[in-house]
């Protein structure tokens, strides 16, 4: 769905271009394009047909509207003969699940169609480029840039997110408490490589980018947004580590607790082994045993019984068995 | 054996050349090639007489001949002197195993020959091919371009099956139940290996390649391809990095599971040792043991075992030993 | 806050402009400016303003503003038309803890201006600049360099400590007590990850900006500052390969010490069975059990328990099992 | 010792220089070297004053004479001024064992030196080469090939035996067999390392060699090598890989084992702790214990134990204690 | 202290100067330099002011004075504007301990400063070198090249005495005896980190300087040390894996050690059990147990009991558990 098409001179909106014309409305569009102005094309979740005829209109490549309509693109920037085609996954996250949506972007020096499949609106963006004419007389590449921009924030947005995340596991692992971390950290790890998948293959063409993107003064909005991706790669592969860390670390814990716990019931059992053989030798049927007769026979075993059993528990306790 | 073997002008087939008459007929099919016509021969499975005399025909090096002979050959990509040898290995997924075929491709300005070692046949991407002149027009990279697409399609296939299998053991991993998955993983990485090397040596080539094509309107589809592989690259790599996770999540969880059941058996074992170390002291002979003369001694003593083995129990129950 | 601005001529310190008088007080200073003087503007914890005004009199780039404001830049070089904005993270170790504060230096060749977020203060770095007339004279370089110095010597004190504390860790894991230093190495390991977030992205952007930089004779300077930032990275990885090492050391050792009292528990346990199960046999109730009316039945069962028990005992000690 | 020591011309043996005249007598056939014409000395385990000899004879450069008799070099190819060194390693593998032994190759525009100690004979390389007139016309460099070609073929046939015994290897560990492997496993991981140690040196340079071989026609049949150094390359990294799988898996099920045997024994000895409990209550003295006086009180007890017992082991037997 | 001040001519020693005269007696021998002559100052553990002295004399940069006083510099090797400074750490080996000493080469086309800080003395080296008129009339570098050899040749001695010890780990991993390796594997790795941190970082320098160092009959000899160094690096590499491998290996060993321990303890233990709870049965009070009145009853039982425990030993034993 074409949700705005606009013509823009001198970085501000000449005039709004009536995109339920369809394609033909298009054509006019383009055709009508003075030498120093450029038309912006917002698309959301477009279907086939759609994206057919805006590629016909602005004489689009069949790959890349192949590229627009196939889901799950891999992050890439292709340049194609005047254009360049940008395509983008934003990332989210929500109860502990990252999730990503595709945006693409083709632009050449007279026109720029940003297409969208899922995720936030780019209403908000197109409103502040509108209000800072400066940039948007950059041409097509401040709305590039602009685009880049909200997204690659949405990459530091997410690390932060996941940074508050591991942070918790920490916690949560290094507490006296037993806890059970492991499940939560595998998930987390699972949702790092999602993340990571959908932001590490824009750092390199994005770095090409900043020393080949016209004009030249938009170079330093790109190298600052290129920047920007480095950091949240940094903060990934911090996050990544710390899981690591912290999954070994939460190991480590829960197998000294089972060790703990097992040497416990171990002593436990030992200590009632002392008695029980004792008793075991006076219940012996021997005619002839002696201390049987003796008046404080039967107390001084019950005695000596507790001392067995005292002097091991105590042992046991100060060598931290028990 | 050879499938097809066709002239093609202007992007649609102009006639078939008789593969029947063998190397002759091959040769005078070379030599009655217009300038802007192209031959494709398509061989399967071939003998080694069969390649000698294509060779010939088309003046092919030894060692092309050896290459295409000679099984399992690492993916590359060769230049000599006017013309490209291309050695894929097309993978398939079959009952949790990874298999792989070869098909070699040549192609120089005037022919293309595709020969194909097992696997499915490629008689579909001609097919496809004629119906689309367009593309057919770029002359025998057109058909290199094709006969890369389908296999790179099928890496992806591939790669997607694998992740299916990754996130099946993940279930049963992360699930409740008992499972023994490590065996399942193990061979997962085998077959993810196997993959790897089919798909991962042709990734450099392919991209130096697509800057090299000619003519340079068939670029675009090449790096498309290039972008393909390196996606299903991305996939496997994230399916090793999933299989080492499942993998270690699985040894901890049966160590878990292993040491829950060695606790609790030896929780049981203690909980005996109460009752028969109270036992045992009653069982012993002494003459003068007042208790064993109570009214109610022998109650009592049951009592006082039921108190220990159920405080214990508790207190076993509460720290979850039980 | 303005801490310091004064304008420098032949390597020595002409005149101090005076920040009170605000951006007009800066434009002037600026516009006064000799052909071979040069200013510099030394700023502590900025508020907006501030550092848009004296973005404004430097007619700094607006990225170049928001970078010198927004907290918790990545270390980074970039090159503007004509100067050079450095961002510095500079750490310092406190309490086992790695801390960082950014100091950005905004370099031309009129002017130079630092801007410092929390940390040290740069005035001794000024003090001894202003002592050193050679160094001076080769302009504002000569102060990125003096700032580049102070934080590099930074890095390299705080490696020092933390090389320091994974030698006292490795002392406590190899001795004979029995420790818990895991968490310690947890945390070493996370302090190290912080210090390498700080140091590792200045390394390639430093390296580059040896050969860029002019006037030509400063040259030695930044590379002596380079080869000081490198030795600060292989101290930190070899920290980090210590502490990969002492952990695995210390959970080998936690395990074979668990694993020791396990045995030594279960060996008590097994050395009581032994009497526990002969004296059962002479507590049956047979009738007839010649050896109960034997003379020496009694001291002669004792004295064989006795020897079981002894001969175990031997056994276990000496198998090292005691 | 000199093997063998003779002039072609045309691709073909054109005369036997006769080295039995010693340094002069090389000399004398350097000299006679018509303009098409090349040497080829083959030398098997020299001594040092032959190759001084030899080295004299073809002004070689002293640093050469001493890589060619230090033993145990580092594969390499070195170029000096008017010719190269080539350093090679080959590899056998016998008994479970790698073993290496050094091939060096000086090869000029007009001479061919090749030294082997120990390993196999290259008389076959010769005699293969001067049967294929074709190749042997590519000069000097034609040798280089034949012996790079017959020692990566070796690197082949040990990958070949490696991936075999890993394969043997795998079957063992993921038998249900109690198995032992984890010697084999860590010793073929040091073959595979001395394997490396010989073969991953050679990659690089030999892929350089490739572009700047002489004559160009020689420079396909050295990518082919090259190709195949690169596949023992790939074999041998799959085989460091599976071994580390395998190591892992087989360390696992052991873990595994152990833990079963442990639980089996503790069942057991807790199901006789059950009986032992009982019997010890009825043990007891007491002089009022009803149930010892009624008539069926016996056989009612061991009733019990026997369904006690029972109970436990079937339990034990449905959680798969037993 | 200045150790030896010699000037050289046409690959001999020309003249000694006398460097009691201090900086003045330098300043002369400088000034006193015919064009075909080159001075060598070998100086040992020096002061400050020695230094000092010796860079007023030569006209070194502040810079390098300083990277010479210093210690524990990183090696590398710096280009100033007419000489070159390079910085080595040798290493020796001595009760397992790997130590290092700094060597400083400053060289340009007229001087060559050596600058030993502890370590063995390189009077050998001058010796040698003077005793080769061919190597010495390359000039200063020529001093370079011998220094640098013997520093690689001390990396190759101290790299054979790591692999020896590795060796001797490896033969007492595997023994059957029962060893406690894992400190010692654990300092050696330590000892290998020192070593790499000392040999790692000349690497890349060395490599570049081959190709740039006059004059260009020099480059063969740096190309040697920098191959030699190469084979110490590979050698150190291997060293480290395979104390990986002895590391895991012991473990594995010494886990599976102590789980047999445990099991013949435990599996001791429930042998104890059978005869114990037999005995129980016939220790109850019943007042009917007619096989307490068999006149066979009483070894009967013993008879039953030797069964139940010979049967349960001759499993064990089969099972591996005894």
């Amino acid at each position: 769905m074409i949700i705005d098409c606009a013509i823009y001179r001198d970085g501000a909106r000449a005039r709004t271009a009536d995109p339920g014309e369809g394609p033909q409305g298009l054509g006019f569009a383009v055709e009508s394009l003075g030498d120093d102005e450029f038309l912006w094309i917002g698309v959301d979740d477009p279907g086939p047909e759609e994206i057919e005829d805006v590629g016909r209109a602005l004489s689009l490549h069949p790959l890349v509207v192949e590229d627009i309509l196939e889901p799950h693109q891999r992050p890439k920037i292709d340049r194609y003969h005047d254009y360049l085609l940008v395509s983008l996954r934003g990332v989210s996250y929500a109860d502990d699940e990252v999730e990503t949506h595709e945006v693409d972007v083709c632009v050449s020096a007279r026109f720029v169609l940003t297409v969208r499949h899922g995720g936030p609106t780019l209403a908000q963006a197109r409103a502040e480029l509108e209000a800072d004419p400066e940039r948007l007389r950059h041409g097509p590449v401040s709305v590039l840039h602009a685009v880049l921009d909200r997204i690659v924030d949405g990459y530091d947005d997410v690390a932060v997110e996941l940074e508050t995340d591991v942070e918790e596991i920490e916690v949560s692992v290094f507490s006296e408490e037993r806890t059970r971390d492991s499940n939560r950290i595998y998930r987390l790890k699972r949702e790092s490589l999602e993340y990571r998948r959908a932001v590490l293959p824009l750092r390199e063409p994005l770095a090409r980018l900043v020393d080949a993107v016209t004009p030249r003064e938009a170079g330093p909005y790109f190298r600052d947004v290129s920047g920007h991706l480095q950091r949240a790669v940094d903060a990934i592969e911090a996050v990544d580590s710390l899981l690591d860390n912290a999954l070994s670390a939460h190991l480590a814990q829960l197998s000294i607790q089972q060790n703990d716990d097992m040497r416990k019931l171990t002593a436990g059992a030992t200590l009632f082994a002392i008695p029980t053989a004792i008793a075991g030798i006076y219940g012996m049927n021997f005619h002839d045993m002696p201390e049987l007769r003796w008046p404080f026979g039967y107390p001084l075993v019950l005695v000596i019984m507790a001392i067995g059993c005292g002097y091991a528990y105590l042992r046991f306790k100060r060598s931290g068995w028990l």
